[in-house]
C-alpha cells in the first residue's frame, strides 16, 4: 500500500469565502502516483470545512445566506463560546457543511461525478489555515 | 491491496425519494470478494445524497418534512441559483443529509449497527443520476 | 494491509452528552500498529454521531441549544417516527452532526489539527450503544 500526505494552507482575507481546491487536488492524486485507492480530504481546523458541491457563484451565494440564517454570525453575544472569542456561528456553519470529503481513485483519476468540485469553506478566516490530503491505495 | 468499482444507477420518478441501496452495496460487497476494509458509497450529483439511517416510512415523513422546513423548495425565486434551475433546494438538501458515507467492511460483511441502512437520497429527480461504490481491502 | 477493529461501548445516563473519545481512538491507533492509514470512527445508532469539534464546554452548550432551535425533541406528536418510540429529533440531531468521522494515520499519530477532538454525541442516551473504530492501513 502507498501513502501520500500533503498540506494546503489558505490566508483569505474576508471571514467567509468558498475556494475551489478541485485543481490542488488533482496535483496531489497525480503527484502520489497512486491509481486505486481513496483520498481524504479535511479542513484541520474546527470552523471551517471541505465539501463538494457546485461551482456556481449564485449558489455560493444562497449557501451565505442560508448558513447566516441557520446558524447567525451575530448578535455574538447569543453563543457561549463567544467569550474570548466571536466564531461560535462559524463552528456551527462548518458542522452543517461538513469536515471531510472521501474520494474515490480510479485509474490515476479522482472519481467524480460530472459537477462534483471540491471546495474549502471558510467561515473565519483573516488567518493562516489548512487543509489535509491524504491519499492511499496502490 | 484490492479494489472494487460500480456504478449504481437511479432513474426515480419524482422530485424526492429515499430509496435503500443496502442490498445493492452488500451485493458489491460479495463481488469483490474484498474481507477487509472500507467501503465508500457516494452520490456521484450534487442534489442527492448517500446517507445512514433507519428503514422507517415514519422517519422518512419526518425527513421530508423538516427539510423542507430548513431549505424549502418554493417559491424558487429565493435563491439565486434558480435562474435556468429550479434546484436550488436540492443542493442544500443534500448538504444537510450529506454526500458519502464509508463502512467498514470485516469479514466479508457491512460492518453496521443492527438498525443502520444505507439510503440514496434523490432531492431533484426524474433524471437518470448514479451512485459509486467504491471497496477497497484484502 | 493491515486492519484493525475495536467497539467502543457507552450507557450515557442522560438522553443528551457529548463525550471526548480522542484519547480511546488513540489507544485504538496504538494497539493496532498501524503507521501510515485511515481511521474511520462511527456510530453504530441512528440517534448517535460522531463528529470532530472543539472541546469547549461553551461551544457545547451552544450545539445543545442549536440542535433544540433546528430539531426540537418536543411535542413529541410533531414526528410521525414518534407511534412506539420519542426519539424522531434525534435521528435528526445526528444527521446534522453526521454519522462518521474519517481521520488521516501519518506515523502512527493521528494526524489531526491542534484543536480537532473527536466526540461521541447521544441524542437518545440512557441504554447502551456503541462506536466503532475501523483502521486500515500498514
Amino acid at each position: 500500500m502507498k501513502s501520500y500526505r500533503k498540506e494546503l494552507w489558505f490566508d483569505i482575507p474576508t471571514r467567509r469565502a468558498f475556494i475551489n481546491i478541485t485543481p490542488q487536488v488533482t496535483a496531489c492524486l497525480a503527484e502520489s502516483g497512486i491509481k486505486e485507492g481513496m483520498v481524504l480530504c479535511n479542513a484541520m481546523h474546527i470552523s471551517a470545512s471541505v465539501f463538494i458541491n457546485d461551482d456556481e457563484s449564485g449558489l455560493h451565494h444562497d449557501f451565505e445566506i442560508w448558513l447566516e440564517k441557520l446558524a447567525p454570525e451575530k448578535p455574538y453575544s447569543q453563543y457561549q463560546h463567544n467569550g474570548y472569542e466571536d466564531n461560535a456561528d462559524a463552528h456551527l456553519k462548518r458542522t452543517i457543511m461538513g469536515r471531510e470529503v472521501v474520494v474515490a481513485v480510479t485509474n490515476g483519476k479522482l472519481d467524480v461525478g460530472p459537477w462534483e468540485q471540491i471546495f474549502y469553506g471558510e467561515f473565519d478566516g483573516k488567518r493562516r489555515k489548512r487543509v489535509l490530503i491524504k491519499i492511499i491505495g496502490e
